[in-house]
């Protein structure tokens, strides 16, 4: 994909607002630059995340239109959360997107909708929405929701105003009869997606298409793992960046190049090769995801000079720690094992969550960090107030930690990097 | 209830604390002095609202305790929420009793296990219960809490650690599926209060209940529909404590107690007689429910010149506008007919929640409303972010609109008060 290329035309037939969108391109690219190719030490294959960023509104916007274009794909779907199975988009030759959530826009058409205190990735897909200028979802045939939170949940109701809305139903409960529940809705999800996209799921298509995420979620374990060395081969902002790639680069292309990563970084783990020198301090992330480009926690603490071993977040371990059972034969088995996936991720609308107190506790140990930064984006109400029970379980494992309330703002950077350096300097 | 009697050893043995639950008490009963008592033209009939705030935290409770020591009733089941039916708890010689959420108490030690940017009814009932003020929570030997909120939600995790807790499930949607999960819900409340009391529920028991509280509800609606009048026979302010007081009072005394303030009012309907002079702005008040002692709002309204006419709330007309259906013959009918009419109400955690406008729009031609004034206590995601649909409709309507955010704080009351006062005046 050229560089070269004048992407403008498309904007344009897309219904964007050209100029605002040149700005936000310009911002993002800059942060980028300042964040990312400032880091020493990276693996070389961290090329491919660049790739993505430069092409991530472009290139890859033109090349999933081409492919609707050209018959190779039905329909584009987005979504704003892990709960949404792809591989039932997949299976109908769909393509999976996540969309723009991941900064501040249009702040002031926003509440014009939705309460000023309302979580900041909530008011961002609005703001890129009423601000036309995010491609995804100008270029999503459908939008697939989910009642995760009160917030997103109200949002939505406004949000099927400006776009084509189906919306998933999650429990509060895991237990047997909410299994049940949500294997229902899976299947309903799936019957949608097959009539969004005029195609019926075979046994074939959706063998393959569980086989094609297991794949993707399988090379982000390996690279993940690989944390665990000290020094760690590569930052949390890159591998942050490889989550967040997952939820919009092409699945298999994406695989290979988390393969390739996870391959180098073993190579520098064996040859004790660092991102940052060993006896830096390792930082295990939790709490709300970071949509792209929301940067600005890792970019903290790694330029406070810490490093960042693990995510336990959205965008992070949960995207990625469990797989699908690939033991099904007929269309209702793999749906039901897909259901059952997708129930283990331990979102925090769950009430009770204890396992997620165990994962976390688990991964610090597996991953070898030295304290915990706990982060809600403000009025997340779910994070913010589970972050007491996440508290707690640090200090019953005897993990350093410590709660970060921030928002897409660049304001509290100050304030948060001297935090930062002083929870880096107790542990 | 002699008002002589001396209370404090039976809060003490309750193991409240006696010095800071003496003052809480000396200053609602100075609000309640100040608010309730300085009104001009009260029903006479109102007089049981005396009774009921006097003999709130005391006398009350006293009969409660003496009941259950009597053997004439089982056990104390509190609750937060209208979605907890009550006619289960009656029907296993339950006391049916609603928990203090209606002022700041204790903050210092809530925040230490929820966040500061929490909903004040959820931070009160928590300092309730840590500061040890609220002989309701004191006194329930079992409480159900329910998925209403992220909020409640997650503090009832918490709350648990406090109390014998149980908690309801709601479901996010309106539909015929969750009508069936919801009646499974309701079942297996009723199993867990038969277990708690030591009753078995027979047709008997159940239909006595249902006939009960729907007599009781049928009074409330009775004395609702003289608020139609102009001039109003009754404030808002004394309307709001007939259903708080129903939380707490024993059903068949309230229920004789409001027919006749419904009598008198109808007699004054007649008579041309009203609370304030006809003509005076009409309001209604849509949002959170008011706990006792939040009379702030309705206070603010109706001393700055307006009457309060209906409350679209769960402390008003969601409290009472519909009844159990009273053809069911077996215990599981019956239980069907409880979980339909609890189904109905129109709670803002429902996605979409479009019944609800349309009840507020009717309320508000049927009470010949001049306005609506919507409140959403601070941090109620739910409340605050369904107020922008409550708008469009009451715009749609032609309905002057005004929304307020506040919390149980008396910081705003100034600030209130102008804007109060100003929106009566466009109106």
């Amino acid at each position: 994909m050229a560089e070269e290329f004048d992407f403008h035309p498309m904007w344009e037939s897309l219904g964007m607002n050209l100029a605002d969108h040149d700005m936000l391109l310009g911002a993002v690219g800059q942060m980028y630059g300042d964040m990312f190719l400032t880091q020493n030490n990276r693996p070389k294959s961290t090329s491919y995340l660049d790739f993505v960023a430069t092409n991530i509104h472009s290139g890859r916007i033109k090349e999933m239109l081409d492919k609707k274009e050209a018959g190779e794909a039905t329909k584009i779907v987005g979504s704003f959360c892990v709960y949404v199975p792809e591989e039932i988009v997949l299976a109908c030759d769909g393509i999976p997107v996540g969309l723009c959530s991941g900064a501040d826009w249009a702040t002031d058409k926003v509440e014009e909708h939705l309460p000023r205190n309302t979580c900041p990735l909530i008011k961002s897909f609005a703001g890129f929405k009423l601000g036309e200028v995010c491609p995804y979802i100008e270029s999503s045939d459908l939008v697939v929701g989910e009642n995760t939170c009160d917030g997103k949940k109200k949002a939505y109701e406004f949000f099927a105003t400006q776009k084509n809305m189906y919306v998933m139903d999650i429990p509060n409960v895991h237990d047997e009869s909410t299994l049940v529940t949500w294997k229902a809705e899976v299947k309903k999800l799936a019957a949608k997606i097959e009539e969004e996209c005029g195609v019926t799921i075979t046994p074939e298509r959706l063998k393959a298409a569980i086989h094609a995420v297991n794949g993707k979620r399988r090379a982000l374990q390996r690279l993940a793992a690989t944390r665990a060395a000290d020094p760690a081969p590569i930052s949390g902002l890159d591998s942050l960046l490889t989550v967040q790639a997952a939820f919009m680069d092409d699945t298999p292309r994406l695989t290979g190049a988390i393969n390739e990563m996870a391959a180098e970084c073993e190579q520098r783990v064996e040859a004790g090769e660092g991102v940052a020198p060993k006896g830096t301090k390792r930082i295990l992330y939790t709490g709300t995801p970071m949509a792209v480009p929301n940067w600005k926690l890792f970019n903290l603490i790694e330029k406070a000079g810490g490093v960042v071993v693990g995510e336990e977040s959205c965008t992070g371990s949960r995207y990625y720690k469990d797989l699908v059972d690939e033991s099904g034969e007929t269309v209702d088995e793999m749906l039901d094992a897909i259901a059952e996936r997708y129930f283990k991720i331990n979102c925090a609308v769950f009430t009770p969550n204890h396992q997620r107190m165990k994962d976390i506790v688990q991964m610090a140990k597996d991953l070898h960090a030295d304290g915990i930064v706990d982060v809600a984006l403000q009025f997340c109400t779910l994070y913010e107030m589970e972050s007491f029970a996440v508290e707690k379980a640090a200090e019953e494992a005897g993990i350093p930690f410590m709660h970060i309330t921030t928002d897409y703002a660049g304001e509290d950077a100050g304030q948060l990097q001297t935090r930062i350096e002083a929870f880096l300097e107790t542990i």
